[in-house]
């Protein structure tokens, strides 16, 4: 058996290291465009930051490394050129020597990964304008950072926003500059309010719905205009606006590929011809709770395509193949002392997709609050209103939010219910945790309202206003609480005077009642639908509704 | 409908509030025998040590604010004596006047919580020698701990070692004295070595398979005199040794209670008498894994136990009854810089209960190792051999071992398996976690044991050199780190030789090879196996060896 493999970063070196556990007497090629072999791509902001030195930190391991303890043939800097699928080899450039030759394959492996996205735009070509992806690029940038006192990001992804810390760090000035209305297009809009603010907090000029329009050369620095006319000097451009999959040599073969250009393989992460398989940024997958084709580039599900799809050739057709469950888009991001994370499904995706859900928002601390440092947190948990089905989450605060969000990612995963976060049995000390868990308050809050108990309207009714004439905004929470700041159009009857102030509030409408994060609109919800009122709980509370209106 | 509460705490408090919620009619009584509902009973060592202040922090909530928000009618410093079943009757003595009086029910609910244990041993009631469990203990310990230089805490479970923690903070001279030959006895005892070795290097001085046999009072002071004979003077004495549920008055009323003086109830947590409910430390739950009766005393489990109570108390019989699911054991401890936690069954246990099992050890790092600040730590999963279910997990290190326990622990709620941890999608960025999370590194190494790819040996066999005469201990690990430490009786070969040195080794033998933490090991093994070797990886590698023979 002879298995050569296209790419030997993620997938391709996890891959090869599996591949050569699997069958000791294997013929394992290793075909890497770049000079590098599995280096690691999620530290190369940290690396722009000065946080992570020296460089060397960067190389997982090295071609030296793998052909030693894995007698894997790593030939770097050899690019693929092309595919005969009839013969069963590859066209292979060596690009330091231009040499070309054909490699013949029993099994194909594609993880070409995928490319940083340079929009056509005038000026993208400009030595100021630079992406980050590979080693290369980082160098570059090092290369430029220290003289370049004014910095311009363009796009507020994950690792636009990584590359904006730590150009701060650097005491670079930062611009960001974002096509859509919101930094992270992964999670919900509001949930990414607290990210802006510790984004301008730090000096980050943070411009939303605006774009890089053309690049012009000043000198050595470059004058970004954007859509909106406006032009922001800079000496350094960083381009994160997306990435795109290296499937052209896939495409070129024939393989299928999906509308979004990534490489279609099926559970056993097979291509469309069935000596060749395909692994990481390259391919298209399901994403594992709608069920529908994504790209979905990370590190995590790659090396685990990777392991996947070594199984799958070389064990051999008698056995079934392992099957690739699909991506859940878990992704995190630390933003000074911010973090936000996400997992499953965004509520944008499923209002997109028309599917039925509903959400609920906590406010809780991340451990005992009677124990020093507790910092706060949001959790937004989506789930099915029939069954309680969670498909996704997305949590944004300080410590304790990564912990939240992999406890929600298995939960996904496992295709529990709102019902089983209520009961889950979950690490508490003082320092830790609380009794009653963040995931098990937003179990309660989402469980309640799937039986019924605890009727909720969603903050976007509420946020001018009343929603109708009918309906009053109820806030329970004490006076003083109201005076700084409430709903337009709320009254306010603090929840411990509900009871005697029944008579204040109308039968004939309806009443929506919050809080400060829930619990005592909740209360109150209770007490005023026992009475005989038409009563609801604004889920979150007003919280979440600076989470909406940040004013 | 009327329903009184015995004990105002976790379980009492939680059932409380949820009954009024429910049931905003109902007449609502809670009898506390104590001055204080629901305060932070997990925050009392960290109070000892000022690391909590003030006091009222303490305070969850307070009698007058349960009155106002829910109605209740909250009797503190109220002691229930009895229990009339036919007349539906609580006796209840006023602690403060003296006086008694009957207080019907339609429902009650017992949450009276467990008593630290005090055994009967000589000097046992000096003054000096005080428990830890409510507010009125703290305050005993607080008035002092000042004038205490030498404090002996009895008892190295989970309030022992914090206390033990808070007393060095403040600069006490503090011993700490256990039965058992390890300390924190729900943990397997290898898993403990990192906190032994963190007690010992703040001055701790841990004495195990010790135990007190008298005290003596000497002035203010008092003289500890340990089984072993020795004496240890001490200003305070600290009695940690377990809690035994308060069931006294449930058994006096002819409750049926377990073998362990736990209250016994069903699933809907209704005792054998059908108007009764009980809840918290008092009871006897289903361990969630073994399905086995045991007293596990927790908050976050009584919490739970309480709001379940409740609705199946008010909800009437018309509902299905909710079903508490049992208890997992989750729980957690700092000591120092150092953490230790579990979750489902222990090694110990499946073994007393004679279930099949197998384990692993992973020791990776809590973050990616190329950023800096990354800390090790030792994670242990128990599954089942034959399906790979997950019975029990453990873990021991610094940041991050919350987070991968918490993990755990929701997979054994869900009954996954292994292989689901294999395919685990959880945050990845590098000041957060792995591309391959501990938690994945653990499921490849379990999945690859019971797919049978990857056979493993216990450490316990070889910790004393090989186990017999055709075995051979085979270090794979480099020749510096063999000088520096390894298996009694081990050879050396480093892996990235293993295959030019094959010659050298028994085709007649089994070889256990070994690394640092089992990745070289595995490969190792592999290599071995597909060169037609008798071989098997010894799991965790030369870091388990060190857990169990710690030097």
């Amino acid at each position: 058996m002879k298995l050569v493999i296209v790419g030997g970063v993620a997938g391709g070196a996890s891959a090869a290291a599996r591949a050569r556990r699997v069958a000791e007497h294997a013929e394992i090629v290793v075909l890497e465009r770049g000079p590098d072999v599995s280096f690691a791509n999620c530290g190369l902001p940290y690396y722009v930051g000065g946080e992570i030195r020296p460089r060397d930190k960067l190389l997982v391991t090295t071609p030296a490394r793998l052909r030693e303890r894995f007698r894997l043939d790593v030939r770097t800097r050899s690019n693929v050129e092309s595919i005969d699928r009839a013969a069963k080899t590859v066209r292979v450039r060596d690009l330091d020597t231009g040499r070309e030759y054909d490699e013949s394959y029993d099994a194909l492996l594609l993880a070409p990964g995928a490319t940083p996205l340079r929009p056509p735009l005038p000026g993208v070509d400009s030595p100021a304008v630079l992406t980050l992806r590979n080693l290369d690029d980082v160098d570059r940038i090092a290369a430029r950072v220290d003289a370049a006192a004014r910095v311009v990001v363009v796009g507020a992804g994950f690792i636009g926003l990584e590359l904006a810390e730590n150009l701060v760090k650097r005491d670079r000035k930062t611009t960001v500059v974002e096509l859509q209305d919101q930094v992270l297009p992964p999670l919900d809009r509001e949930m990414t309010t607290p990210i802006v603010a510790a984004l301008r907090e730090r000096g980050v000029e943070v411009l939303l719905g605006e774009s890089a329009a053309a690049f012009e050369p000043e000198g050595g620095a470059v004058s970004v205009t954007l859509q909106s006319g406006r032009r922001l000097p800079a000496d350094l451009v960083i381009l994160g606006v997306g990435v795109r999959p290296e499937s052209r040599l896939a495409a070129d073969a024939g393989l299928d590929v999906g509308q979004r250009g990534g490489i279609r393989v099926d559970e056993g992460l097979r291509t469309s011809d069935p000596a060749i398989w395909a692994v990481g940024d390259a391919i298209e997958v399901r994403d594992a709770v709608t069920g529908g084709a994504v790209q979905v580039p990370l590190a995590g599900p790659a090396n685990r395509q990777g392991r996947i799809a070594a199984d799958n050739i070389l064990r051999g057709a008698d056995r079934p193949p392992a099957r690739y469950r699909g991506t859940q888009g878990t992704a995190i991001v630390g933003v000074f002392d911010r973090v936000a994370a996400c997992t499953g499904a965004a509520e944008k995706t499923l209002r997109r997709l028309g599917l039925p859900y509903r959400k609920v928002y906590v406010h809780p601390a991340h451990h005992a609050g009677y124990y020093p440092g507790a910092e706060g947190m949001t959790l937004k948990v989506l789930f099915d209103p029939a069954t309680g089905r969670i498909l996704g989450a997305q949590g944004v605060g300080g410590a304790g939010v990564d912990k939240r969000i992999d406890v929600l990612a298995v939960a996904i995963q496992a295709g529990m219910t709102v019902f089983d976060l209520e009961e889950m049995e979950l690490c508490y000390a003082p320092q830790f945790g609380s009794a009653k868990d963040p995931v098990n308050m937003a179990g309660f809050v989402a469980a309640g309202l799937v039986r019924g108990e605890h009727p909720q309207a969603d903050m976007e009714v509420a946020l001018d206003g009343p929603p109708d004439d009918r309906t009053i905004l109820l806030d329970v929470r004490t006076t003083k609480e109201f005076s700084e700041g409430h709903l337009p159009g709320a009254r306010n009857v603090p929840v411990d005077e509900l009871r005697d102030r029944l008579g204040e509030l109308p039968r004939d409408g309806r009443i929506l009642a919050y809080c400060q994060v829930g619990q005592r609109g909740y209360i109150a919800t209770r007490i005023l639908l026992q009475h005989g009122f038409d009563a609801a709980n604004l889920g979150g509370g007003y919280r979440t509704f600076l989470l909406h209106r940040p004013g």
